[in-house]
């Protein structure tokens, strides 16, 4: 089980237990600062517990083998999709459909999509020409199991499932709607998305003079870009404007980079068994991060910085916006 | 230059020098077989070359570095995006468009993204975890120039820009289509695409066993799907019928599975000059080809039956299929 160790006291958090915002408006009145009432008097963690469940049930139902013939493959992607995690996109995703009134069962198709990718990303950064990680999660990486050559196979059909699933599974929205959402899905991955963020880090590494914007810019494509894929997709399906998709970037953005700084300073901090990973990879492998360019304590400063950007961001959105501001305490909280 | 070894006689290829196809009918009553006519009487090499030209203009454009940071990545996919080749998709696609009235520029992005594809499993197949190759069409692999990691990654990339491009450049039809266009274009990647079909070649390498139906079901999906989605995607553009799609998808099956019976021909006969890549690498592989089965005689005859099924699937469109009729000639005609 993931431990949560929220920055905001979950004092409150029995009050809601279920899905929804809470409709009232009073719990504004209760503190200073509206967003973090918002955070306080919301039960993030049963949120989050919830819309795992409903995420596996989703993912578990993707993916299945259709003739005898495509079992070793199949059989390779549900190995890694299904092999927990937090499944933060998707609920990026829910949670910002769910903020602009949208039907989640619009955005699962395009929730189930985006672990996809994330998964596909993760089998290939694991294999032995990139990061060489032989555990995930505490487990064999996919590779480590069926061979380098069939996990190269299978990101590239989990990449190119995760496409036609939204286009086969999205109901009930205008197909423009769908074909935005395909565009954004995208750009994620490839140059301007976590692919290009990606090479530019593979090309930062030990290099002496990697500053400041560099990183960020690393970051923003890298984690970012996928998250705000996320974020922006699930408001687009829910009928968002561009004022709406503009600050739903925003937020993305910020809590994209704030959690790339969290794992950074988890990388220092935290020991191997407590991630599930090799921990002080990123010091072995002479990478630049941002601990090592501003130190332990602005590291986490920049960190709750950036997460209080991303909150502000999301302020017109009151109450309803209640899962992502605590999605966002979440990403800089989290211990793994 | 490539060579056109053509079956059939080339000597009425000069009466049409344009991309159109014959607008008369009375070039159907020179011969018994109409569809073969359709052929004869059609000027296949300055139409492929037309559409080749047309393709690499459309290839050029579509890849830009948009700033500095994306520089390798984007140098890498465009070194292997733009290394020559017959263009064999786009062509199917694009002739599958006028083969139903409709307009090339509203199947130009759908042509460009199914080399986009293409061009990914070329790249990942050249890996060292996969078929290990340092050289196409005469020219070092994408993991040779720019190494394994940023060969994967390229990759990715580009398959996730295949479906940005359709999705961000497709003008002119109504956005149903193109979510359909991006339904396929998927499904020929994934576990029923070509991902799915190497993965059942890796797994039946080295075994005795393998059987004609086996050989067949994974030439159906590892080289017989990206040709389908490219002739249906075509259709599709141009607002074709379920019976359109029905045709379409019978005749690149067929041409599908005679492409690679022609491909272990070629693996047999030709010199590793002529393909521009190792010859004899399924003998050495201990791989099951159509020639070990069937022997060469037999192998060449049932490729030519496969050709002749295939333009049999087109003959409702009359002179209008001419160029789908000769690329199908061409498919198995060819000497790399």
């Amino acid at each position: 089980m993931e431990v949560l160790r929220l920055l905001v006291l979950p004092a409150l958090c029995a009050a809601y237990g279920t899905a929804r915002a809470p409709s009232g408006r009073h719990a504004s009145r209760l503190a200073v600062d509206p967003a973090m009432a918002a955070t306080t008097a919301f039960d993030l963690k049963a949120y989050m517990e919830e819309k795992r469940v409903y995420t596996e049930e989703a993912l578990d139902a993707s993916l299945r083998s259709t003739c005898s013939q495509t079992d070793l493959i199949v059989e390779s992607m549900r190995y890694s999709l299904l092999a927990g995690g937090k499944r933060v996109r998707p609920m990026l995703c829910l949670a910002a459909t769910e903020m602009l009134g949208g039907d989640i069962s619009v955005a699962t198709p395009t929730a189930v999509s985006l672990e996809m990718i994330h998964t596909m990303s993760l089998i290939h950064d694991d294999l032995p020409a990139m990061d060489n990680d032989d555990f995930r999660r505490g487990k064999p990486t996919n590779h480590v199991l069926y061979g380098d050559d069939v996990a190269i196979l299978a990101g590239d059909a989990m990449l190119s499932t995760a496409f036609e699933y939204v286009a086969a599974n999205t109901k009930g929205v205008a197909a423009e709607r769908v074909v935005q959402v395909l565009r954004m899905l995208g750009e994620s991955v490839g140059p301007m998305g976590l692919a290009g963020g990606q090479v530019m880090d593979l090309k930062c590494e030990g290099q002496p003079d990697v500053g400041i914007d560099t990183l960020q810019w690393i970051h923003t494509y890298k984690t970012a870009a996928l998250l705000k894929a996320a974020v922006c997709c699930g408001a687009a399906l829910a009928g968002a404007s561009d004022e709406d998709l503009a600050r739903c970037e925003t937020y993305a953005n910020k809590i994209g980079l704030a959690f790339q700084v969290a794992d950074d300073i988890l990388d220092v901090t935290a020991s191997t068994e407590e991630l599930g990973k090799t921990a002080g990879k990123d010091l072995d492998a002479d990478k630049t991060t941002y601990p090592k360019l501003l130190g332990l304590d602005r590291s986490r400063e920049v960190a709750r910085e950036l997460v209080d950007e991303a909150k502000a961001a999301l302020e017109p959105y009151g109450e309803r916006a209640a899962p992502l501001l605590g999605l966002a305490d979440y990403i800089i909280s989290r211990s793994n």
